[in-house]
């Protein structure tokens, strides 16, 4: 638990070179202003975009990668599957993924939900506040009852994803609509978090509590060191047909 | 809920027509073995195999289904990945389904758990029990607190799947092993039964206790005629930017 | 299945009668108003009031309850510990229990739910809609996507229950909160659901779809015909000591 | 997280003074057992035996405690309820607890489940295997894909508890039975593991990987600083009646 924590932010990149207000609120992009963050609370960061040979998520890469944040939305049909099943075996394995807002329809979450990940939507600079749940999780350690944004997309409930393990954070949004905006699934040896906030045409991950969570479900979704499961045949460990 | 249940049974039908044992257990295979049963009980049975136009399962058919049941295991490879995809959405809009014993690997299977679904095994007749963990629960209706098998093929932890929504049943294998037998799975509207037993070479089908859960699991698993959720771009229900 | 299920209301009945505008909306009371509606849509209906020996819960009448409604508010200290007791195991035995609104403080929830069952509240007649977040589930049977009732008393998170096992219904609230307002507990060989809306002086129990779910409720929460489990010392099914 | 975690071991401490057998394997108490190997691997420990004044649980000792370990066997009936309320708080409030073995039917942990907790049982010296069905958590850390005891009690399903909110273990008994012998509960701001290893007759209370889970556990459920919970009359957080 003292080494350090390898984050590697993958962002698709597309938004910031496209659209001015988009270039202006993350100039170097939504991976480089997260990975910013998280470097200074601590952890060693990496990150990899979308037109990266290999989307820049070799297997070398994926090595070195205890925590994977993924953020997506126009080009999610871009992503190779041959990446995204072995993205999947990483977080089977043990990886850590953090799936943020948009990337709710990514490849990798819809893959490893087995649901459309469908929901509801709206832009129009509307406020949101995600009320915690659940206290005592570590992934809101240092957050308050809630955390209000004052601009952010709305996302309305059905959300189509299986019963979160672990509901977090719900969301009421000013137009009348809830969201369970933060959402863990253990999968494997893995665990998963989905967190609502963040459409790339608002400053959402300059908000300081935001950024918080982040780096909480960084922590709590780096890998801890248990035995990796065998799978196959296998012989008896007591005596058969013995009676 | 007074309208009779419509129940497909699917079966890859490969072990039957290639192994005499297998046939002389299931002389017309193990799907109408099941389908046998379930009509006797008061279902609408089809049933539909590998080898038919579309794996017998159009859309045709599938419309016409309330609840799926799925054996496979030689030859899950052989599945159209299309008619798995058509399969799923079907499940998400409110289909039931059944999967039994080997069919951990069918990819239907996978595809709606997002995980390997790897697990233990081995093939020595012996003795599994599986013990009831949820009375209560209309899946176990008339079952006693264990179900004995004589002869079976042995599953064993870890497998590979998410936590269940609903553990039913968990079995003890006479070589030393433990195995989540009876699992529930809530996806999109539908409704998900994983039941262990039903190795090709031993007569599970014909037991009747194996065969009145299957009956429960589909009068449970049954659609519900609830609301289908819509997606995508949505209307405020509240005034926007008042403040 | 076909058996007509037997529901108990169970009603404090102090405010309809210290209040007027209680008892305006509910001259014969709150629990009169549920059991005229549940009979006219088929169940078998009994009363039963806090005032009445034992609270109208003895033994007898518990015997020929299926499921048991709980309305209470200003008086649940009054509600002796004995018949407590007896309701919670009449639960795990099989009964079903549906818990309504200010029922949350009841010693009989907060008994089965091991926590405190505290929350926010606010009186201001303010706009509630219950959103759907489990579709497909019996209990919301004929209802769309929200319930909206224009004016009720607020109860906002943190809601300090145990993560439901199904969570049904997350609430919307006009003045900025939202609550997990459906809530289904499975515990022993019995149901339990936890419904919100219900404040004494709305006529919420007049809503056409707040009576439509608590009618699905009851349907859920009757006991299934299932094994009751034996407990206690315990002869081995398999020889010991045989290595 | 740099803190040491501070443990308390409550222990009945009555078999070890009171038969020859539990005082050989345990001459100084179970409690000084516990907290001698937990003292080596690092926490700040305390103990507390039923015969002391309040149990040795005054509110200073459970101020002082982030983690309590609860064992106890034939006197539960002892344990005052004015100290299980008080421990049913701390919990609340975020202290960990760990609840093994025979404490099943302790006051603090019925209360904490709102179930009987009751189970099958039969002390014959058989063999136990725990499997472990959740790998990746951090209670397994160091520890292979199952535990093996030679000589245990033993108790089997159906098990009177809520479905655990994390299932980590699944026991296979000698004898025929299997147990969910792990589980994980989270209440208000608090961390409940129940493991159920430790007959007083038996050493397994110095078995190695009984001892590491132990030691895993009270990592685990020592308390995160998250916000505690308000509750009550609440202030409108947006507008109210604009429409």
């Amino acid at each position: 638990m003292s080494t350090i924590v390898r984050v590697t932010v993958w962002n698709e990149f597309r938004h910031e070179q496209e659209n001015d207000k988009v270039r202006n609120l993350y100039p170097q992009g939504i991976h480089h202003a997260l990975a910013s963050y998280l470097e200074k609370v601590g952890f060693n960061m990496k990150t990899a975009t979308l037109d990266q040979p290999e989307h820049g998520l070799t297997t070398e890469v994926l090595d070195q990668t205890d925590v994977l944040i993924w953020w997506g939305h126009k080009a999610h049909h871009e992503v190779q599957d041959e990446i995204v099943a072995r993205v999947q075996q990483k977080v089977l394995d043990g990886m850590g993924l953090i799936v943020l807002h948009s990337a709710h329809f990514s490849k990798i979450f819809k893959t490893l939900m087995g649901t459309t990940c469908d929901l509801k939507w709206r832009e129009a600079g509307e406020k949101e506040r995600l009320w915690v749940v659940r206290p005592g999780h570590p992934i809101v350690e240092g957050i308050g009852e809630y955390i209000e944004i004052v601009k952010e997309e709305m996302y309305g409930e059905f959300f189509d994803i299986p019963q979160p393990d672990e509901l977090i954070f719900v969301s009421w949004f000013e137009g009348g609509e809830v969201f369970r905006s933060g959402c863990t699934y253990y999968r494997g040896n893995g665990r998963i978090f989905y967190f609502r906030p963040g459409h790339e045409t608002y400053p959402t991950y300059y908000h300081p509590q935001v950024l918080k969570v982040i780096e909480n479900a960084c922590r709590w979704a780096a890998p801890v060191s248990t035995t990796k499961p065998t799978f196959g045949n296998y012989k008896p460990l007591e005596p058969l047909h013995r009676l």
